[in-house]
Formats: C-alpha cells, structure tokens, sequence
C-alpha cells in the first residue's frame, strides 16, 4: 500500500483517478474548492501549505488544469498565458514544491491531452501546454534523484466530458474516466519514468 | 524576392540565417541590444512598434531566447519561468502580435532546439520550453488564416556556442549556423506547415 496525494481529486478525471487507486492505495484528495484537502497549485505557497499538513508520499497525481480555447487571429497574450499558468505551471510548481516530499522510488504522474498530438480548431494553446508538459516529464525523469519516476497520462476526451467538450471533439472516440484512470495505476505501480501513456488514441 | 524579418538577427545562430536569407531576399535584421532595428520580443507594445515601422512583411524568423539551465532538484518556480517568459513567450508574442502584418502566403519560423527531443542534465526548462514550441506550431499551423503558414527549426549545438555549451553536450555532432541556417530557408521557401525541421540530428 503507498500513500499517495491526489491533486484535482475532485474533478471529472480526478474522482476516478482517486477511485482506482484507492483500491489497494491510501489516497489524499486535494481539490481547490472541494474535497478533504484544498489546496491552489498556481500558488508555490499553498502546495507547501499542503505537504507540510500531509507529510512525506509515495505519489503525487495532479488531474488539474485550466487552458484558454479560442481562435488564434483573436487570441491575446494574456489569454495565452492561461493555460501556461494554469495548467503547465500548475503542475511543473507541484513538481518542483513536492520533490522532497516524494519517498525514494516514489512517482509523479501528471496530465497532459489529446490535443497535444491531434490539433483541434481553437486549440492552439492546448497543444502548447500539452507538449510542455510531456517535455517537462521528459527532461525531469532523467534528473529527479532518490529513484523518484515521473510519467504524464494524455487522455482523449472523456466520455462525462463530451457535454461539454463535443464540440471540439467531432469524431472522436471518447473513453470513460475510469478508463483513462487506468492509465495513472500504471504510472504509479509500474517501473517506467519519462513516459507518455496515451490514452483511447 | 520576399521581405523578411529576423528577430534575434545580431546572435551566433541569426547573423548566420540573415546571410543565407539575403542571397535572394530583403531581409530586416532586429535584435535586442545591437541590429538595424531594436524590439524587445517579451514586451508586446514593442512587436508593435517594430511592425509598425517596417510595415507588412512575407515572413518572420525568430531566434531568439534565454533558458535556465540548472539542476531540478534546486530549480525554484522562479526560475523555470525564465525559459517560458523569454524563449517560449518571446516567440508566441511575436506571433500573436505579427499576424495581421503578415501578407497572404507568408510564413512564420520559430527556434526550439535538440533538448526538445534529447533531455541531458540541468535541462529541463529547456525540454519543456522547446516542445512548448513545437506544439505551437503544430495548433498554429492549423489556424493561421490567408495560407500563413509556420515552421520550427530545432539545430543541434552550434559549432560556433561550443566554447560556452559543450560541457553539457558531450558526445553531440555540432553543426555550424550556416548549415542550421539552411533549414530556415527551406521553411521561408517551402510549402510546408506544422513542421519540425531536425538540424544535425
Ligand atoms: N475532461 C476531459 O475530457 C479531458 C480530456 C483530456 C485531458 N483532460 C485534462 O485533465 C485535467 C482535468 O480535467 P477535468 O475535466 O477533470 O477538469 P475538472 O472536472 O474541471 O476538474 C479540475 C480539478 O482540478 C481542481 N483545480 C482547479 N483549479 C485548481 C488549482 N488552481 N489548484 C488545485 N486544483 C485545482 C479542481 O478542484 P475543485 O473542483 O475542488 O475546485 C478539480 O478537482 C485537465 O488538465 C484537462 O485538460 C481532460
Ligand atoms: N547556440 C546554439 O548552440 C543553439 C542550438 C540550438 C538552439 N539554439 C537556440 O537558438 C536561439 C538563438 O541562440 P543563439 O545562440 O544564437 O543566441 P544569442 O547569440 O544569444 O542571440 C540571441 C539573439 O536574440 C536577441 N534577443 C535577446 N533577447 C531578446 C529579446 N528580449 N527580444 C528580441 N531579441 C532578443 C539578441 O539580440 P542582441 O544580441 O542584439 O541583444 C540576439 O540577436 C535560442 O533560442 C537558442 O536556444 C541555440
């Protein structure tokens, strides 16, 4: 059993995510606004706020992430800086904030999207903070010490999405959260680091 | 003969893409501290005041950008921003605000560079920052209107930087900026869109 913390626990991902480990894991659900722990992961100060109440983990997941959608002829740099923020540095602040807190041989699993491999009409900055985030895994797996992996799981839209998301989405085949979530245990019990485990393409 | 733009023109890598550009072309050289004309590509009032002064143009070329090279387990949040804000942003700015000074058919080339796709230590900023870049081409490519289209060229180390960078590249070929530079010219003359041009690798 490992101690693992879940970061967007309670979003659409982040519930199945933290069912599906919670099978075999102890499992800490931070949200922003909901859940047993909140927690701002724009805000270097909160995540450290956080690791200091939960203590040393094995795991750390982060299903988090706002990203600006919209046409680019339109598009104002700061929109554009939305999703780096939000979503990119979202995660990258948990990473650099939480290293010493992650027990050796433990694991970051982090989320990127479809839409870093498959442009969609508006997308322009989804594709750029999906492929930051897989070269963020990229250049940490080969640095971050005491064994410690880290792996990001690119899912297609989701099933519970597709009110939403169906739109940008036009012939696409959807996967269910919990299909997708598989993809985290993965991460978490296997051995791979500096990985991109797609998921439903 | 096109009319073209290159910002970062005074640097190792785009003295040598502004030569190569001239054979056949007007080229308008901008650099930060030095060149015929000064912008700072962080700073999206001076974009406009550039295109503003030299009016419309048939391509862009950009090579510019700082990156924090340092150890992950010590890299601060600070720090990471570095290579978003300056490498990452610094190019995107340029975009974002050159668009409509772009004429019908013109072209947009971006720098990314070999960590995008080889990780080596104290890189991560750069892994990130590099692919950041080319998933923005790649949602770019799809949106830019009037058959604007936008490439990346991602060298290997340049002969020329080897004094500064070759500890970090120990066993990497070099090549020179004049054999990098070909590959923006196959960019700004070619028909392609959303591509990757691999220099050296
Ligand atoms: N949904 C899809 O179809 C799909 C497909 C591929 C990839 N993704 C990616 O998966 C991630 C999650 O998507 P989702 O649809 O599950 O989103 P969601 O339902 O909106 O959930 C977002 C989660 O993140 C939390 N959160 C929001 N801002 C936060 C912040 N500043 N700090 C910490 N936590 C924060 C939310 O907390 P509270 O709810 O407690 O406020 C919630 O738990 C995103 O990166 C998204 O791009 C989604
Ligand atoms: N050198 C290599 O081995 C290598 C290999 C692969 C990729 N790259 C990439 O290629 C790009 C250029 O590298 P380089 O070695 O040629 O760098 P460099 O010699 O330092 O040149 C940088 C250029 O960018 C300009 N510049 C700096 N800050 C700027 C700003 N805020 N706004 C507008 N222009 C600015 C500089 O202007 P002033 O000089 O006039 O101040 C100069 O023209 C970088 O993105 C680098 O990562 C380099």
């Amino acid at each position: 059993m490992k101690k693992i913390v879940v970061i967007g626990a309670t979003g659409t991902l982040g519930q199945a995510v933290s069912a599906e480990l919670k099978a075999r894991h102890e499992v800490i659900e931070a949200g922003a606004t909901r859940g047993t722990h909140r927690v701002d992961s724009t805000d270097p100060a909160s995540i450290e706020r956080l690791f200091r109440e939960i203590g040393k983990v094995d795991g750390v997941v982060t299903t988090t992430g706002k990203l600006h959608f919209g046409p680019l002829p339109e598009m104002s740099i700061e929109q554009f800086w939305i999703g780096l923020r939000d979503k990119l540095m979202g995660q990258i602040n948990v990473v650099l904030a939480a290293q010493q807190y992650v027990n050796d041989g433990g694991s970051f699993t982090l989320t990127s999207g479809i839409v870093g491999d498959e442009p969609i009409r508006l997308g322009a900055n989804a594709t750029t903070v999906n492929l930051a985030l897989e070269g963020f895994v990229r250049g940490a797996a080969i640095e971050l010490p005491r064994g410690i992996r880290i792996n990001v799981v690119s899912p297609t839209v989701l099933t519970e999405s597709l009110d939403a998301y169906a739109p940008y989405f036009r012939g696409f085949e959807p996967v269910t959260a919990q299909r997708a979530a598989l993809a985290y245990l993965r991460s978490v019990e296997g051995a791979q680091t500096g990985r991109v485990y797609r998921v439903g393409y």
